[in-house]
């Protein structure tokens, strides 16, 4: 299975991920935009995810509310940049943490051979901020989420 | 004259900003998202500004061109969230350094007695992308920006 690689150095408002998949990395980025295949991986296993609008081009918005049996939590942005393929620049909020906002920047590398790398960047406005969002789990979101991509990269 | 008050703590990729103005903060805020009035004050006073598109509002994008007799710098970005009055979410990119995207964060502090309070914080996805920022003159053009404005509402 590919490893899955978290960085989030103490006291910067940074997250670093980076993950390999078994796919070309057109495929990849397909299930990262495509509005059909996103809701299929993206958040923890528990998670019931609805895609109310997701428009992935620069100067698109998008918002999906996650739902589980204790209630739903909504999240929104816009997409500063994306280029097919390569870059997927966008902003991030949590409904239950209104104005701390994000900017996630997400790159995908083509390793030949038919596979892929992804690098992630989180940034928050502040390093509390990105404290509180790893002691929320995020990990555990992103671990699942990868893991569930893998299962629709494979279909 | 009003204090322009600019930090930028080492090893960080924050930049703060905080403005009085003798003016309520119903025409500050104004000024910031008026296509009428934004191209008078922003940006240093030896450039002339020309707004391409400037869509103010949650959702919204944004693209100008600064112009002087060397040659032309082009900006844009999106809006990620526009509170009427109080607050501003929106992410910026200058298109000389592609892909190098910050988050600014302006919140306006209605002082009472037709004063107000700007904060603005501007998030870098790097220290170093910080780092050019204030090497290349963002200050300079603060300052002057700053200056302007107080210009604008004095009409």
């Amino acid at each position: 299975m590919n490893e899955t690689t978290i960085t989030a150095k103490p006291d910067t408002p940074f997250i670093e991920v980076v993950r390999e998949f078994d796919a070309p990395r057109e495929r990849v980025f397909s299930a990262w935009t495509d509005p059909q295949l996103l809701p299929q991986w993206l958040g923890p296993r528990e998670v019931t995810m609805k895609l109310l609008t997701y428009d992935a081009r620069t100067g698109g918005s998008y918002r999906y509310i996650h739902a589980d049996e204790r209630g739903e939590y909504g999240f929104r942005g816009v997409f500063h940049n994306v280029v097919p393929h390569e870059l997927i620049i966008q902003t991030f909020e949590y409904d239950g943490a209104p104005d701390q906002v994000s900017l996630d920047i997400t790159s995908f590398e083509d390793l030949g051979g038919g596979r892929t790398r992804m690098h992630g960047r989180t940034v928050f406005s502040t390093v509390e901020n990105r404290d509180a969002m790893l002691a929320g789990g995020m990990e555990h979101g992103l671990r699942d989420s990868m893991a569930r991509l893998d299962e629709v990269l494979a279909r």
